[in-house]
C-alpha cells in the first residue's frame, strides 16, 4: 500500500476553487439561491456518509442505534443519526490508543494511505485530545479561516501578529498556515506569553509595525497594558487597526479602547472542525460558512432541533472531511442561537449570535437555563463593569440552589451599581441571582484570567 | 500591482521534481558526473546573480567593491564577489527597518509581488534577526530537510517528536513543515521545554509511541533523564530508534546510550539558508546538498579558499533564492573542513566533517587557531567525560594568553584523568592548554546547558 505524502493527496489550486476566498468567495455566494446552496451541501454530505460507514467508530455509533448504510441519504434525515461529543472521541482513543478508531486513516482512499496531521487541543477543559486531520481537511480549515480574515478586511499591506499558542496545540499553527498561505499579508507568529514574553511581543509589534492582532481577547487586552507600562502607546506607536480572534462577548468596548479604538472581529470554531462562523464587516452576528459546515441548533435537554432563533447546542457536520475523521453530528456543547434578520452581505448563509456559553457549564435555576459565560454580554451594559466576574453556585440544606455573581469594581470609573446589576440580570435571565462587588483583581486567581486562554466563570460550590 | 498569495507563486509538484526527495533523490544524483552537477549549478547561479543585481543591498555591496553587472558570470569567478555576514544583514535592517533592503520584496517577479514569510533567529548570539523567505525558498528549505530525513531512513510508519521551538523563531515551524508536508511519517510538534514541560513531553512520546526525536542534543538527553525519573525507560517504553538534529560533536555516545542505543544523525544548517549538509546512513561526514547550495571553505583570516581538506569558514551561496533575499557568499563564521575520501553513497556531492566551532569564538594561542566548541569531539575520547566543559581565556600582565579547560567529573565513572586530558588536547590542538577538574554540574550556570539551545563553551576573561 502506498503511503502518500501531503501534496500528493491534496491539489491546492483545485481546493482554492472549491472553497474560494476574498472576492472569489463573494462572487460565488452573494445572492446564491437557497436551493443551489442546498444541492451543493447534499452532494458533499453524501461523500461524508459514504466514508463514515467505512469507519469502525461510526459503524459502532450508528449501528448501535439500529441504522444501516442507506437508511440516511439526505440532510433532511440527518437527525436520525445519533450525535456524539468529545467524550465519544476520548472513548474511541481509549479503545484503540493512541489515535482511536474514528479517523479511518488505515482505510485507503482511492488506493492510498493519506498522511495524518496530529495536534492536540489546549486541554483547558481536561486532558488534551488529539486532533486528527487529513491534508485536505487541514487545507480547507486554512482556506475557511483565510476567507474569514479577508471578509473582515485583511489587506496585503497588513502586518498580522498572532498570539495563539504553538507546541503540540493546534491553534497557533492553524492561524499561521491560514494567514501565511492564503492571504498576502505579512504574518508573525508571536505565540503565547510563555513562548514570547509580553514585553518582547510588544517590541516585536512596534518594530514590525503590526496592524492586526489575532488571538484571545484577554491576552490582547493585557498586551495593551504592558505596552503602556513600557511607554508605548497602543494604536499610535503600534498602528493596530483591527483585532480578530476569540473575543466572545467579553467587554469588547474596553478591548477596542485599549488599542486606540480599533475594529473588532469575533469568530467561532472548534479544534476538530476549524472555523464555523465569523463576524463580517456588517458586525451583525457571525456568518456560518455553510458551504463547509452543516450546523444544527439543538435543545440542550432533548437534543431535538430548536425553533429558528431559539438557543441550543451547536451540532456540527463538516462537509469536507471525507478521508480522515469525517465529522457528522458532533455536539460542541457550545450554546448559540440563530439570528432571524436577513444578511446585510446578501450571503445565503444563516448567522449565529456567537458563543453564548457551554451547556455542560449550564446552571439550572428554578427551571431556567443560565450560562455563566453569557453574563458578560449582559453586564457589559452596566457602566463601570471591567469585564471581570465569577458566578458561584451553592446549594443550601433544603436543596435550594443559588447563584451569586461576584463583580470586580474598577477604581477609575467608580463602583458598579449593585442594585441596578441585580435588576438587569433578573430581567435578562428571567431568574433572580445575587450580586456582590469585590476589589479590582480580587477574582484573578479564581478565574485565571492572566494564565488561561479562557477564564473560568463558574465556581460550583454545591459539592461542599 | 498584484499581491500574490503563497500557492499562486509556488508550484509544489514542479518544485518536488526540481528538488527530489527519497528514492527520487537517489535516482537523480547517484553516480551523476561532476560536470553535469556543475552545469546545473551554473544555470541556477545565473538566475541568482540576475536577481541580486536588482536589489539595493547587493548593488551597494558589490558596487562598493567596484563590480558591475556582468563582471561575474560563473561560479568560477564567484570569489570576486565580496562576502557578507550577519552584521551586514543587521546593517541592512537598521538602514531600512523593519526588514532591510536585502530582500527585494517590493521588486516584482514576473509582474507580481511575492508574499514574504517572516520569522526570527532564536537570538542566542544577540538580538534576534528577522529571517525572510519567499514561498519558493521556504518550500525548497522544507524539501531539502525532508530529503535529509528520508536519507537518514525516516519511514512512513515513524512517529516523529520535535523539540524545536516555535513562536516567532523559525526552527520549530521549519522542521514541522518539512516532516509534515514532504514525508509520510506522523509528526508531533512538542516544542521546547518552555512550550511543553519536559514531563508532559515524555508522556506525549510514550502515549504516541515516538520512534524518532528531532531537536538539539542537550535537551534530548535531558528528556531521557526526565523519563527515567518518571519510571519510564527510554528506548523500551518509548520506542525511539533514531535521533536527528543539531548534535554537533558533543558526547554522541552518551546521547545514544541514554535512549537505549539509538542511531544518531547530525545535520548542519543556518536560519537564512536552511539545511546545507546532512549525515547519511553511511555516518561518514555530512553530505552537502550541492544541487541547492554552493559551499566555499575560506580561510578564517584571509577569506581566501583553503586547500581541499583544510579547515575554514563556510561561505554559502544558495542556488534557489532568486525572488526574495538571494543569498550569495554569506559567511556563516561556522568552521568546518571537507572530507577527502570518496562518498560511500555514490553521490556527486562533497562532504564536510560537521560543525567544528565558530570563527568569531576562535581563540589564537601561539599562532594556533583553537575552536572551543570543537574540544568536545576531542574530549569525547576520554573515559569518564560527561560532555560538560568550559574554556576560560585569560591574559597576564606580560600579554601572554592562556586557555584553561574546566571539565566536569562524573560521579559514577570516577574522575577524568587530568594529565591524560592535557596530553590529548596538546597533541590534537597543537598547543598546550590547562585542564582543571570541577564538580558535576558546577559549570551549568556558566554554560547555560539547561536553559540555552546552544551551550556556551568559551568565557573570555581577558577584559578583566
Amino acid at each position: 500500500m502506498h503511503h502518500a505524502t501531503y501534496f500528493e493527496v491534496v491539489d491546492i489550486p483545485q481546493l482554492m476553487r472549491e472553497f474560494p476566498v476574498g472576492q472569489a468567495f463573494m462572487d460565488r455566494f452573494q445572492g446564491m439561491a437557497p436551493q443551489d446552496l442546498r444541492a451543493h451541501q447534499e452532494a458533499l454530505f453524501a461523500r461524508q456518509l459514504e466514508r463514515a460507514w467505512q469507519i469502525p467508530f461510526y459503524q459502532r455509533l450508528w449501528g448501535g442505534a439500529g441504522l444501516k448504510p442507506g437508511d440516511v441519504r439526505s440532510l433532511a434525515d440527518i437527525e436520525r443519526l445519533p450525535e456524539f461529543g468529545k467524550q465519544e472521541v476520548m472513548d474511541s482513543i481509549a479503545r484503540r490508543p493512541p489515535f482511536g478508531d474514528h479517523h479511518g486513516r488505515e482505510i485507503p482512499v482511492d488506493g492510498v494511505i493519506h498522511p495524518m496531521i496530529v495536534h492536540t487541543t489546549s486541554g483547558t477543559t481536561g486532558r488534551p485530545q488529539p486532533l486528527l486531520f487529513s491534508p485536505r481537511t487541514r487545507e480547507v480549515h486554512n482556506l475557511i479561516l483565510a476567507r474569514a480574515y479577508l471578509l473582515q478586511g485583511l489587506r496585503p499591506t497588513d502586518v498580522v501578529h498572532s498570539v495563539y499558542g504553538h507546541g503540540p496545540v493546534n491553534g497557533g499553527h492553524y492561524i499561521r498556515e491560514a494567514a501565511l498561505h492564503y492571504t498576502a499579508a505579512t504574518f508573525l507568529a508571536g505565540g503565547t506569553g510563555v513562548e514570547t514574553p509580553s514585553a518582547k511581543q510588544v517590541e516585536l509589534m512596534r518594530d514590525f509595525g503590526t496592524t492586526v492582532i489575532a488571538g484571545f481577547a484577554d491576552y490582547i487586552k493585557r498586551l495593551a497594558d504592558v505596552a503602556r507600562e513600557m511607554g508605548i502607546v497602543p494604536g499610535r506607536d503600534i498602528p493596530v487597526r483591527m483585532i480578530t480572534g476569540h473575543l466572545a462577548k467579553d467587554a469588547r468596548a474596553s478591548l477596542s479602547e485599549a488599542w486606540g479604538g480599533v475594529e473588532l472581529f469575533d469568530w467561532y470554531g472548534v479544534g476538530d472542525t476549524g472555523l464555523i462562523a465569523t463576524e463580517g464587516p456588517d458586525h451583525d452576528g457571525m456568518h456560518i460558512m455553510e458551504d463547509a459546515h452543516w450546523v444544527e441548533i439543538c435543545d440542550v435537554d432533548s437534543g431535538r432541533p430548536v425553533g429558528h432563533g431559539d438557543a441550543g447546542d451547536m451540532v456540527i457536520t463538516c462537509l469536507f472531511t471525507h478521508d480522515i475523521f469525517p465529522i457528522i453530528r458532533f455536539n460542541t456543547h457550545d450554546v448559540t442561537r440563530c439570528l432571524t434578520t436577513p444578511s446585510q452581505l446578501q450571503l445565503p448563509f444563516r448567522r449565529i449570535e456567537g458563543f453564548l456559553g457551554r451547556s455542560d457549564n449550564m446552571v439550572k435555576l428554578r427551571g431556567i437555563n443560565v450560562f455563566p459565560q453569557a453574563l458578560s454580554s449582559i453586564l457589559a451594559e452596566m457602566p463601570g463593569f471591567n469585564g471581570e466576574y465569577l458566578c458561584v453556585l451553592t446549594r443550601d440544606a433544603s436543596g435550594r440552589e443559588d447563584l451569586m455573581v461576584r463583580i470586580e469594581s474598577t477604581q477609575d470609573r467608580g463602583p458598579v451599581p449593585v442594585q441596578a446589576c441585580a435588576a438587569l440580570l433578573k430581567r435578562r435571565l428571567g431568574v433572580e441571582v445575587g450580586v456582590e462587588l469585590v476589589e479590582p483583581r480580587a477574582l484573578s486567581a479564581l478565574t485565571g484570567v492572566e494564565s488561561r486562554q479562557k477564564p473560568i466563570r463558574l465556581l460550583d460550590r454545591r459539592k461542599a
